[in-house]
């Protein structure tokens, strides 16, 4: 087994897939808001999406599809307009949606897919997404890839779009993706989901049933470790397509699907890790790793709160060694743990032992929390479970940002 | 039943009390750092505190004395350093200092509480504790209350002190307060605490065990409702003592009980909604209400977890009436609901309805959304259930404050 990730690689790195990205008019600015992922042929696909309670139209759309569709063709993704908590007839924008690319594409309603972000509770303008599919059809290349993570970006500052080749037992294939999402990102569920937009596609040949198992999986090792600010969408959606044009066939517990759910989850991890960092405002990567727990879920709760932690969020931004914040979120996260047994490193530093000052000074300390990246590990000495969370800071830029923020 | 807020009241206007605030040195800025509170004669007495796994030692100290001794005559107060994680060298600091006040006031150390608020990890400076309570000493005055609040004060902008006067079946006793906290904040846990520093006297007569139940269930309908970073102290300390001097027997289960918890608990909310009003940075006062739900959790889930959105936050600072927010939060809090029967009112304006937009245009809601106090109601039309929290919105000054905090 053997990957590697490919120069500029995106959702058209894989063979037989089309994409463009356009400017439909969701966004006042002018920016391209309206993209579209085609593949030559029906193509076996996944998705894992919000737990949101008011799940927006475009994930009512999706779940049928997973449910009810054989394959997919195509996915149209605008932004500008989460057409969330817009009732039947926020429903009936998102099914008409995928029936106007259907009709353009000359392919059935049903084998299209739709995502949408941006403000919610506002209907959706289809004269807009009429001109949105004329335009992004026509725009359809076989290395438009990029063009697209760049009409699904919103308050994000750079599009972000990877692809892996694979080699496994002589045969190759490719991965793809796109992603959008620098707000409303937060893991703390309990359910597999996904925090933003990202479509996965690959052409190795691999069914649904094993998408859908390796997708869930791997979003949980990805995408749903990072946060941001702790809110969820309305509208978090994952979709993989897998249009089997390579040649590869990834039949079920092989050394194949392992390399392929390994090299998604290296795919997946890659475009997390840059979510965070390009965060709304932030200017700090930190890992947060809880060790030695005596669950697994002892460690989620424990790193979850210091990840989410605003107090700890601002003393990152601000540079500040201040491992009393890190001390005080663990304390209330709800784990279980004995505070008299737990040890605490800024990289590799110790800052608590046993519960209490480790006695480093200060100064040491700050040269690590300076950096753009750096990683909090939280020993407990209560047994072997662990968990860790990638989190942004939070500065002045974010609440700017939200507080502006009208799409 | 009767009872009136005393204008300049404090924990100084029931009879029997002194008070005072001084300068030991613990803050570098010079502002007054330590408070003393005397009962003249021995106090029944009660306390509710942080549900943190890491305590700080001051804690430690009171739940002691709740469990031990009898009556409580003193309590210090320092601000500037919490004793947070200072491991046994913390402990033993804590009890020192009572045993240091007990000296000066010629009582027993058991009968001194002591609390702390400040930076955590650091040991306690004894110098500074034998200065405090010297000075402290020889301050102690029957009107020093409202100059212990300003002591106790840590990013807080304005000290909080209050008293009532309580009238029932033609006896009379008044209850005072003082309070400070205005970060790490955040009521949300399943077991009765406190989230800052409240110190309360009363000159009523009334036992142990009815103090413990009423502060407790006030603690619960004042200081655990608010909501201003979601960030929980390992301080969090709330003491009532009760010397008797006024004469007014309070026995349990009578009308001058339900007086006596009812004027308590007003003092405890105008306390809570000044400690939300004075948050930092805060500038804005949100009153989040989910009415008619299916039980009293699925409301609270619901409240909170808009009072702690980020998102929600930030656009009550922008005076942006984003309802799309509140839905987002309403549905990711793991409060169950019918999304499709869901009401939002903006004041008494409705902005959602049935789930969807209620169709009010944005300007009527500008009015709204513009003002310092407006409250948020969430209709789920799904049972009669109901809980409320108090949330301040979230500024570039908040993120200031922490990015920079050092004590």
């Amino acid at each position: 087994m053997n990957f590697e990730f490919v120069d500029n690689g995106s959702i058209t790195t894989p063979s037989g897939f089309l994409a463009s990205g356009v400017t439909a008019g969701f966004k006042r600015s002018g920016a391209p808001d309206f993209a579209m992922v085609v593949s030559e042929v029906p193509a076996d696909f996944a998705g894992v999406f919000t737990s949101c309670t008011f799940a927006a139209a475009p994930v009512r759309v999706c779940r049928k599809r997973v449910k009810e569709s054989d394959f997919l063709q195509a996915v149209i993704i605008n932004s500008g307009n989460a057409n969330a908590c817009t009732g039947e007839q926020g429903l009936a924008a998102s099914e008409k949606s995928c029936q106007i690319a259907a009709d353009s594409l000359n392919i059935a309603p049903e084998n299209v897919a739709v995502a949408s972000t941006g403000r919610i509770g506002v209907q959706m303008n289809m004269e807009l997404i009429e001109r949105g599919v004329a335009l992004a059809r026509k725009a359809l290349t076989g290395d438009g890839g990029n063009t697209a993570a760049q009409a699904i970006m919103t308050t994000d500052t750079v599009p972000k779009a990877a692809a892996v080749k694979v080699e496994v037992n002589g045969k190759t294939f490719n991965i793809g993706a796109i992603t959008k999402g620098a707000g409303m990102i937060d893991p703390h569920l309990t359910t597999p989901h996904a925090t933003m937009i990202c479509i996965i596609t690959t052409d190795a040949k691999i069914s649904k049933p094993q998408l859908q198992k390796i997708l869930q999986r791997n979003a949980n090792d990805s995408f749903n470790r990072i946060t941001i600010d702790g809110d969820m969408s309305t509208n978090d959606t994952v979709l993989i397509l897998a249009n089997g044009t390579s040649g590869t066939v990834i039949e079920p517990d092989t050394t194949e699907e392992d390399a392929f759910a390994q090299a998604l989850l290296a795919l997946m991890q890659n475009l997390a890790k840059r979510m965070v960092l390009d965060g709304e405002g932030a200017s700090k990567f930190v890992e947060v790793k809880v060790i030695n727990a005596r669950t697994e879920n002892d460690a989620k709760l424990a790193a979850e709160a210091v990840g989410n932690s605003l107090l700890c969020k601002t003393a990152w931004f601000g540079n500040d060694p201040n491992w009393g914040r890190v001390v005080a979120a663990l304390g209330y996260s709800g784990a279980q743990f004995a505070a008299e047994k737990c040890d605490i490193f800024f990289g590799d530093i110790p800052v608590v032992k046993n519960g209490g000052d480790a006695g480093t000074p200060e100064e040491a300390l700050l040269e690590t929390v300076k950096q753009r990246e750096f990683s909090i590990t939280c020993d407990f000495h209560d047994g072997d479970a662990e968990y860790w969370v990638w989190a942004s800071d939070l500065s002045y830029e974010y609440v700017k940002i939200n507080a502006d923020y009208h799409t």
